[in-house]
């Protein structure tokens, strides 16, 4: 989605799975004519699509020597706590060398690292921490009104494919002729579109502020989609989620989860709350700041058969009563539901 | 509450209420022996009980030449934003100046002044920015467990009153002989009892892992009593709202509130969400992470006379079917839900 200028190696070695390497895996779907390889010398030979899910030509390579071409480093990665993994400190060292830029979504600033530093600036590379921010101002909080549709994509866990979800709503809107916008949240998101505020790492007290300017310095489309973080039944990440809801007040919300999943996302044997008790949840306190309800469920179906995804579109149906998709094989009945919300709302 | 060691002034120049100087107020009312005198030369010949709500005995002073015995001055104010008034800079200078050390709760480091930060070093002063920290571990997310009891403030609103409630009562339980503890979560707590975490001025991210560990760090008391900080509903803190309690865990909840008002501070014009609004509110989001319910009411009746008082108990008794004190005139039945859900939990 942003201009095609980098050429880039995404370092993934050593965690080179779609989950770990979520951040990795979707610049690779969303801007695969941009990356030339990936790099894990466990898995050389093989191409991204067998270790990440997507990129089917491009190559799986051992060491930066084997893509000379490359001017930029992505990490591919963005671990709970935001830390790198230690053996890549040596790859990132190397690659500046080269001169190539880094472009890092960590918690933990690669630009803080006197050394890195130092080696960036004598060979004329950048590092850019993607997290990096400075938002320092509260929501104005007052009711953002109808006169533009502002869909958040909410999860019953992290990891649930909300970014993706929110990209590929946005692509069937455009392609239907709206004039939609996809805002990102998250490192992952801001890498693919090229900006977006890293939410998760805005002081708590200005959150809602960062997601309400986010929308209001793009309240001229008609449609915003705004990417989702974490779930406000995550007992690590809820404070993010919920500042972000109230900060974008949403007229609707898409209820994504990933199909199989028992269990809240790296945290040990805590059981997942359901989908209904989840649209309750989101609901009651989404409805404190702005009137708001769940208009649709996106189903994460990558382990299921498209035999099976249809038998588990049938029981959330069942259960919810709302429009499901797998937004990766068909998003017209989530489609369908925003443009109904947005007919109610004008009418 | 904590050692009185210190001879403080407290600067509320042109902002002396007590709801904008909050910091203040509750400085003198917890610290009354600590305070020599309050600066703001609007006010000079009242006592600060005249314009702050507490400090019967303490004196208004118009400037620093006023209480030469004074060692520190502390910023009576936290605004929205947490910027600190222009004028008060002169002042601030002329304290470090004077060899006095500086106590601020502002979002605005004053350390991070490098004027200021010369002064100080000069002559031998402090600065504490309370709110800095350098909090950088998400939440573990394990449930915490019934062996000690939590029991946690929220809000219908931002200052309604839940620091007075938490240490009113953490202070009634010790002297009924109780194992319990006080943990401050803002600026002003910290201030009064020494010790805490800054929980709004803590990344999105980690603001349930500053919680938790604060409620970890202090598991072996019986009862601890969890500051709150702003209100599940507030457009602007929610973030804070919702990390804080899934943080903590509290296992029951005091919902706070301030009578007669209408409308949420900070935000023209928006009407406040009704209690039992909000008790659903927090029941709902809270039991997402651990089972927790509203077990009383804490009511801030400053504007009321004793018999409008009781008039108004009534009416949240009625609305509710919950306990409701006023905290600073009586709170033996908070006290005794808090008895009686720690009973409960443990047969």
């Amino acid at each position: 989605m942003a201009a095609p200028t980098r050429r880039i190696i995404v370092l993934t070695e050593g965690h080179s799975d779609p989950i770990t390497a979520k951040t990795g895996a979707s610049v690779i779907r969303y801007c695969e004519q941009e990356v030339l390889a990936v790099l894990d010398s466990e898995n050389t030979g093989k191409k991204a699509l067998n270790i990440l899910g997507a990129g089917p030509s491009i190559p799986v390579i051992a060491s930066l020597d084997d893509a000379t071409d490359a001017d930029t480093l992505l990490i591919g990665t963005a671990p709970t706590g935001g830390r790198m993994p230690a053996p890549w400190h040596a790859v990132v060292r190397e690659a500046l060398q080269r001169g190539m830029n880094v472009i890092s979504g960590l918690h933990e600033f690669l630009a803080d690292d006197a050394e890195l530093r130092a080696l960036a600036e004598k060979n004329h590379a950048t590092i850019t921490d993607v997290r990096r921010n400075t938002e320092k101002n509260v929501a104005i909080g007052q009711p953002l009104g109808d006169d533009y549709l502002r869909i958040h994509t909410v999860g019953q866990d992290c990891s649930t494919g909300k970014m993706t979800v929110t990209i590929e709503l946005d692509k069937a809107l455009r392609q239907k002729g709206h004039n939609s916008k996809f805002l990102a949240t998250g490192q992952t998101g801001i890498i693919v579109s090229g900006e977006g505020i890293p939410i998760d790492c805005v002081v708590a007290d200005f959150v809602s502020g960062a997601a309400e300017r986010l929308v209001l310095e793009n309240k001229d489309h008609d449609i915003l989609l705004i990417e989702g973080q974490g779930s406000l039944a995550h007992p690590m990440y809820s404070a993010v989620t919920l500042g972000l809801l109230h900060g974008c007040q949403p007229q609707g919300l898409i209820l994504c989860y990933e199909v199989h999943r028992k269990t809240i996302g790296g945290v040990e044997g805590r059981k997942l709350r359901s989908l209904s008790e989840l649209k309750v949840a989101y609901e009651t306190v989404g409805r404190l700041v702005h009137p708001t309800q769940v208009i649709g469920v996106a189903m994460n179906g990558r382990r299921l058969t498209p035999e099976e995804a249809e038998v588990e579109k049938d029981r959330v149906r069942e259960e919810l009563g709302l429009p499901i998709c797998d937004v990766c094989r068909d998003s017209a009945d989530l489609v369908k539901a925003i443009e109904n919300l947005r007919e109610s709302l004008r009418s």
